[in-house]
């Protein structure tokens, strides 16, 4: 996340997490421990034949997992025999996370939804929706959705609508529009929707490799959020294009060509900017206000990271974008000037708007906004999600470097097994955080058991 | 679909339609030749800021594709060395589609689209949303949607939200929940949502060969529909199951345990049932009637069909599931009793509730319901939707009949090419459809070139 305002910027990545950028989210300006957030168990109010939509749809909670170890670039650079800053400097990249042979995208999601539900005291039942966002394919039949499907058996909740959604890194997004609309809609039952974006992102030796990741995101979605999706102004662009795709099915890496996907991902950027502009600009004008919208109303921006110095280059061709539609541009302006690292709380997010841009390859791509609600009172829903987020740096921190012979090595193992069936994963199961999901045995006919580490 | 007023049944099964069953849109009770329905190239009327739902969301127009070529279900019995009437009375098959090597999933879907634009009389850029719900996933990440983009690039229409969505035969019925719901919802920017379902169902030899299929459906979605889905009643039921499955990447064939698969498509039904008749009946109790929901609330259903027979006996679980949940059946009623052929028109339909069953393997099930518009008027919605549905009888005799011989060595023919590069697909294209689009070429980096044979 860039936050945009006058001098001052910083990064997040949201995708592939584990990247780990700067992460902005640092225990010493937050609550010490991670608290759990608190929910209802019971339904929120049944709006839905109010016949209008609920107040302030957007994301109550949300809960991250990466896998408990990565690789550091820097020594993956020379072991790769590279020029030295080559995945540091070039790519912007330092540490990437990867899963071993016992982690698969159903593992990764079981794990971040029972997480969510756990931490934020939600009954099974109040969930009317769960869907999921992923372009790691290990069924071309079966939706990761019915995997997790097992979390509610207990509960007898089998009435939960959503299901799988696929396009490269833009399922995750399409996932999160289509249950706002579902709580907009007709269709929303007053329970809350879950949305989860997960995926295991391993590249064949070469260029790309360092470009890696894997991790979950799941979401709460619900009305009074306070990470509200601004309405009528996403922009979004969709072409057809072989940029980055998956057609060797029995492979886990993907045909990439770099130079095109990055010149697609702006082309993309571009389009979407324009027609979010366009759209808002037009929503203010109905409000008597008749101003160009500039990347200065953002407070924060999300990027859909590739790698990390795409999302750089993206904040300039974003503002060059700006200069470029203004009638008459102030080429003195001072405003861009300078970078600082900054740090936020939960006050400082309050009332921002926060840009987000998402692009899957081949491609499909969005931009779109959520205001930060004004209340950061102890207990307020924004204090519940800042604070259910604060022990991220901790984990992180927690998590096993690898070295990069070893790193190689798992990989390899992936390739070989990631297809086996009557298979049993290989290696140690203790690196993995507790509470972790993993794949415990694959049968004769390829069906997939699970189980889970304790908490 | 089958009629249930009083005495008379009969069937329509959507999903796989080249099963060929009583298609009840018989030429001799429609207009002759199938009409163009037309449709406004601008967009329908902006809504989106009135704060609440357009009226009568549902589905305006529909196309269906089917390949022109099928094999008779009866020579197959022989071909196979099976039983006489094992595929044809024992699971109630007739002549089973199947598309030749020229065809994937994304040509069956440039075709179904590009005809119902074109007969629609639609613009490009009054379509605002596309998606795609299919299990026939030939690319882990590169979604249909994104190959449907093409059609667009002329109008310059890339703002075309929505993407595939995946669980085996639900994802279509997931696809047309979400377009809805984005009508419904705060997203919608007045222009049409189009829902496309589309597979290609092929087995390896044995008991399943028979149940497969190919085609697909492309649906707009829009306000002031002729066919209206019900707001707040559908049931759904999701659980974790392996009856169907495809972990097989490399091979297009499922891995199925067919008792396994037909038990959890009854205990789906049963459950979405059991909730449909739940919500609805609360919502007639809020306006005073209070009356248990009963299959004869229904006048017609629509079934997902894995098998035809399986949709006759899953009408008679219905009833037992009103029998059962009646607290004092009428074990005298004939209501039930005798089956006979009927006919239809628009006038027949005008006013139903239509019920509709959709299942997918692993598994994710709703049952839903749509009500049809009152106005039967010639140029009405209905008018128009049924008119331009009034060919197919007439395109399913034009299809080609192949002997099991020829059908089984296509079927050999996909199974050595399908995951071929550097190819380009055998045999003679002359068979298609006029205006069918067909897979050209994969170059040698997988990428797929598609061709449209002339109108």
């Amino acid at each position: 996340m860039f936050r945009l305002f006058s001098q001052t910027r910083c990064c997040l990545q949201v995708k592939r997490a584990l990247q780990r950028q700067e992460w902005p989210l640092r225990p010493a300006h937050l609550t010490a421990a991670a608290q759990q957030a608190s929910f209802s168990t019971t339904s929120v109010e049944h709006l839905s034949w109010s016949d209008s939509w609920p107040k302030d749809v957007g994301i109550l909670a949300l809960e991250v997992y990466f896998p408990s170890q990565y690789v550091e670039q820097v020594e993956l650079e020379k072991y790769d025999g590279v020029e030295a800053g080559k995945y540091t400097l070039g790519l912007g990249q330092k540490q990437m996370g990867f899963c071993s042979a016992h982690e698969d995208i159903n593992s990764l999601c079981l794990t971040v939804v029972q997480r969510l539900v756990e931490r934020s005291r939600l009954s099974w039942d109040s969930i009317g929706r769960l869907e999921v966002g992923t372009e790691t394919i290990i069924d071309k039949s079966k939706a990761v959705k019915t995997v997790l499907m097992q979390l509610f058996q207990d509960s007898g909740n089998t009435d939960v609508e959503g299901i799988d959604t696929t396009n490269a890194c833009y399922g995750g997004t399409a996932s999160l529009f289509n249950s706002v609309d579902w709580v907009e809609s007709s269709s929303w039952d007053g329970r809350y929707a879950m949305v989860v974006c997960g995926d295991i992102a391993v590249y064949a030796t070469g260029n790309a490799r360092p470009t890696g990741g894997a991790g979950a995101v799941a979401m709460l979605v619900g009305p009074e959020a306070p990470l509200v999706l601004e309405r009528g102004v996403r922009g979004t662009h969709m072409e057809h294009v072989y940029d980055f795709y998956k057609p060797d099915m029995a492979s886990e890496y993907p045909m990439v060509d770099g130079k095109l996907s990055i010149q697609c991902y702006f082309r993309a950027l571009d389009q979407c900017y324009s027609v979010y502009r366009k759209k808002i600009q037009s929503q203010w004008q109905k409000v008597g206000v008749d101003k160009p919208f500039t990347l200065e109303d953002f407070q924060f921006m999300i990027f859909h990271t590739p790698f990390c110095k795409l999302v750089q280059k993206s904040v300039g061709r974003m503002m060059l974008n700006d200069f470029l539609a203004a009638p008459n541009p102030d080429t003195q302006s001072g405003l861009y000037k300078g970078l600082q690292a900054f740090r936020y709380s939960a006050q400082q997010l309050a009332g921002s708007r926060i840009g987000a841009f998402s692009y899957g390859s081949g491609l499909a791509a969005s931009l779109f906004s959520m205001r930060v609600s004004q209340d950061t009172a102890p207990g307020s829903p924004l204090d519940k999600l800042v604070s259910s987020l604060s022990d991220l740096q901790t984990r992180l921190d927690a998590r096993k470097r690898v070295p990069p012979e070893e790193f190689a090595e798992i990989m390899k193992q992936r390739e070989e097994s990631h297809h086996l069936v009557n298979h049993t994963p290989q290696g140690s199961k203790d690196d993995l955080f507790p509470g972790t999901w993993y794949l415990e045995r694959v049968d004769d006919k390829h069906r997939r058991q699970y189980a889970r580490r304790p908490l």
